[in-house]
């Protein structure tokens, strides 16, 4: 059996009981550590944790070396963990479909992600349109595919979660070019750099996707014990010192409810200031955008 | 302090080994126990498990008694129960905000909910828009505002979670009447009957948000031991014997990946006629809706 074993967010402890279980019975024990990180622990503490060793899987075994994890998975217990849950942000699908190819069963022990756990920040669920991803920029590359996700999320009123890139393991172009192994220091992008590159591509694009005074929730250490929310509009994003990874934006839809308002009052500036710019920002995409009729 | 501990999908053993540490310590223990039900588990195993008395918050108790469940929480310890994690598709704002006019400290230990644990479908949670809820017609009762929103997401070629009707401690309108705390037995929507309800909107709409051939995925007992998946036509799924609750519904969006349909594949009674079926729904919402300008 394979079992897809989720992690949570933050806490060796944030596995589940029946997660646990799994992870002390499995003759390996792997851990998905390009994606994501949990905030407060590392392969040491969970080995110490689950009384196990834990193998770390790179992207390269992930996606190369599947049949290596899957390896005796017919007819022995086979652990892949990852952070927050096993379909969350990212999906391993190939893996799972691998798996059935070589008929070896699987079962997912699911847990909190990013994509739910969101609703810690007070705006609710119901009201989340897609979710995009935010890459760092390069001087010559720019990926700007969430813009207009973000755009369709606000034409119908809705919040964006705004996913903010991870860069483990990664090669300068220099040593890939020498074919170097020598590894870059892991990168998290904070929520200054995907405000300013999020003000960059609305200069570029100029469809008022969103503006410099937007409003924001900017999400750091979620499920951590240094949790922190942060709202206010997109140009004081840009300014905010997020402190340590893990972050994400979410941007504001014009479908704001009075209760995620009042949530909201707990992690602004200025209450006042930030109510204006909610109720500014609600001019934008009225009256409701003009569903066309299906052509057939 | 209030502790939110979600308890995950099923099990009693979901619960994260930090929310059972968490539940252990409190002096006091409630269970939301009227928006959602945990599939192998009851009060009883709950209450075996956790060696501690759990108490059953009903409605009236969560909407009208917080006080109640709030007392002395400034100076002891309190857990707030709640299948799925306490900002899924329920959320408790109220009861957090209430917490903190008093000056409660408030904890969420977070836990899958099915708002990401549908990813285990093979859909990718990127893919879907904003999620809506069906509710049980009356003769004279049928809440359309579903929709709207499904014709949104459609627009955009995005999936939509559909969360189906659950009726817990309802009485009759004659009991009601009488005054007498009669309740009535518990009703879970089925798959069939969310289908069909849908198709009788569509008929009344006739806005072709969706076709009796628009292609569905059944989510049945979503992370329980006989957890089922089924893929074909909402028409289809209008026939379709889901068994024991609980039950979800997704309408597939038109952005479908070849990798969802592969996986799919897994879930469907006739490949060729459901791939069929993907294509044809494709159709609709061509070229992409015509985004107007903000008018501004």
């Amino acid at each position: 059996m394979l079992y897809l074993v989720g992690l949570g967010l933050s806490y060796e402890t944030d596995i589940t009981v029946r997660g646990l279980e799994v992870v002390r019975k499995c003759k390996r024990v792997y851990l998905e550590a390009y994606t994501s990180i949990l905030m407060a622990a590392d392969q040491q503490s969970l080995e110490k944790f689950y009384g196990r060793e834990v193998i770390l899987a790179d992207r390269e075994l992930v996606e190369s070396g599947s049949d290596e994890i899957l390896k005796d998975a017919d007819t022995e217990d086979i652990a892949f963990m990852v952070v927050g849950d096993p379909f969350g942000a990212t999906t391993h699908s190939d893996l799972i479909i691998r798996a059935r190819e070589l008929g070896i069963k699987v079962e997912a022990i699911h847990n909190a992600s990013v994509m739910n756990a969101v609703g810690a920040c007070g705006l609710q669920l119901y009201q989340f349109g897609q979710t995009v991803s935010l890459v760092f920029f390069t001087e010559t590359w720019k990926p700007a595919s969430f813009y207009d996700k973000v755009l369709e999320n606000r034409r119908i009123g809705l919040h964006t979660l705004l996913l903010l890139d991870i860069k483990v393991k990664e090669q300068s172009i220099e040593n890939m070019a020498r074919g170097r192994l020598i590894y870059e220091p892991p990168r998290y992008m904070d929520i200054a750099t995907a405000a300013k590159q999020m003000l960059e591509i609305e200069e570029l694009k100029g469809q008022k996707a969103y503006t410099p005074d937007s409003p924001c929730v900017a999400i750091s250490r979620l499920g951590s014990p240094t949790q922190t929310f942060k709202a206010g509009t997109l140009a004081e994003m840009a300014e905010y010192d997020s402190g340590e990874p893990l972050h994400s934006l979410v941007l504001m839809g014009r479908q704001v409810h009075d209760l995620e308002l009042e949530y909201l009052d707990e992690f602004v500036n200025d209450r006042e200031a930030f109510r204006k710019a909610v109720k500014a920002d609600q001019e934008y995409f009225k009256p409701p955008p003009y569903v066309p009729e299906a052509e057939d």
